[in-house]
């Protein structure tokens, strides 16, 4: 049997009326089957950045790191990148793990390289020039902006309270096996995005896989755990305002205008209320 | 313990300084926790129009029957819509299912309309007006083109063979008890974009996903049945020129340029190539 497939192109500005026969495109992808391999196989392949968004949180760093390790499970030579300096928190975070903070994404990416992006998809949040590239893979837990692809693509978006959570359950459904310093960074990042459970966007799937990972992750006192990384983020002291202002800081394009969204937490909200001249006076210097 | 949280808003036209205490804002979501209903409670929810792209073909349609029963079955009042005239492949499926025909969606969907998208996420390919409604969940195998949400949205896309393939995925993740009619549907849409396995498209999933289900699907002979299936694409007799070329069109926009894609699958090559040069007349015709 044989079936014959026929392609048939139309434009605007130019009329093709060619009737082709097709042999189909090939599509890149990524391996979804885990298999035997060593360090030095993956090594021949192209690397492959995983890394969130700038002014980097314990959630972009996180889950960069959890999804490195298991893209590598998966014949994948990824690699965990920052896109910024770290905050506090992130910096205890990584301390207690004992992960390696990952170091900053080159500015030569060559265009057209494959990218991973985790935490964000909007490109003014991301790499410079991600329009260059070929994103092979988001995960994510925000609304969808501009992004884009010429290929078929990978893309797990769920509107729970932290890209970590949507991670964990692919983690769950694939059985990759999580070792400790993993669970500790997606229990982290969960309580990072969440404030320990107690924002809006906290779901029933965040209570979940955190639930599911404290056990590998051997932290028994998640809420003394969470106190010591908000009192690590609530230091506010040493940073500029304009360094406040840009902890958490992400750029949005709304109806055609540019609008910049900053968070800072704190334990001390006396300590930022009386910056509050100041704070305003760098935020004028912020505007583009 | 309390955390206190500031929201510190910057925009290039406008400069608001003000410091907020913020409650947090409300997500909207579809629960994805299976529990007793009856359907009953779900028409007192607000309906979600489930729909593949225009020019449906099996995978458009079986998708959206597919995806429908699913998130019924998870406290969502979802129904299944299609966006044109079916081919004689999806009427040959229907009447083999026993699935009910997908009524046109209707063209008076009113602004903010919360949808649901499978097989395609492209506003060229899918309702007008898409870009005032709020997509919620978009299950999908192609290239994202210009999809944008304001709030954060379950996406869930893969680079396989179809889009049931992703589908079929989370419903096996989610121990969703698939019926025959939605196995028979599944697998048709699969045999149909990948012609039997035998696009470059295929993946490895899309031959595990039929492999899974088709002891439930009670096709015994998938070779016989696909057959069937091409066979009745295949009779192009009884359609205009005009129509065969629209049979599976999508049109995209490439570097502010309007495409469009038209696919004709046929046994009878030399049916089509006789009418070539009826076929380059009609093309022009569709030149917007």
């Amino acid at each position: 049997m044989f079936v014959h497939r026929f392609l048939i192109l139309t434009t605007i500005g130019l009329l093709f009326a060619t009737v082709l026969n097709v042999q189909g495109k090939a599509i890149i992808t990524v391996a979804d089957s885990s298999s035997e391999h060593t360090d030095t196989d993956l090594e021949n392949l192209p690397e492959i950045p995983v890394f969130g968004h700038t002014n980097p949180d314990t959630d972009a760093i996180g889950s960069a790191i959890a999804y490195t390790a298991y893209l590598r499970e998966h014949k994948t030579n990824a690699k965990a990148y920052r896109l910024g300096t770290l905050n506090k928190e992130t910096l205890y975070v990584l301390n207690y793990t004992g992960a390696e903070m990952p170091p900053l994404l080159p500015d030569n990416i060559a265009n057209g390289s494959q990218v991973i992006l985790v935490d964000h998809n909007e490109s003014p949040q991301s790499m410079k020039n991600l329009k260059y590239m070929q994103v092979i893979r988001v995960v994510d837990h925000h609304k969808i902006g501009d992004l884009t692809t010429v290929f078929p693509v990978y893309l797990r978006f769920e509107p729970v309270g932290c890209a970590a959570t949507v991670l964990a359950k692919t983690f769950f459904e694939n059985n990759f096996k999580i070792k400790r310093t993993i669970a500790q960074l997606i229990i982290s990042a969960i309580i990072s995005d969440t404030l320990y459970f107690r924002t809006a966007s906290t779901t029933a799937d965040d209570h979940y896989v955190v639930e599911k990972l404290q056990g590998i992750s051997e932290i028994k006192d998640l809420e003394a755990y969470s106190t010591e990384m908000f009192k690590a983020k609530s230091d506010l002291s040493g940073y500029t305002t304009r360094q406040i202002l840009l902890l958490d800081y992400k750029s949005y394009v709304f109806n055609g205008q540019s609008w910049g969204i900053g968070v800072a937490d704190t334990w001390y909200p006396d300590f930022l209320f009386n910056l509050k001249k100041l704070l305003a006076q760098s935020l004028a210097g912020l505007k583009m």
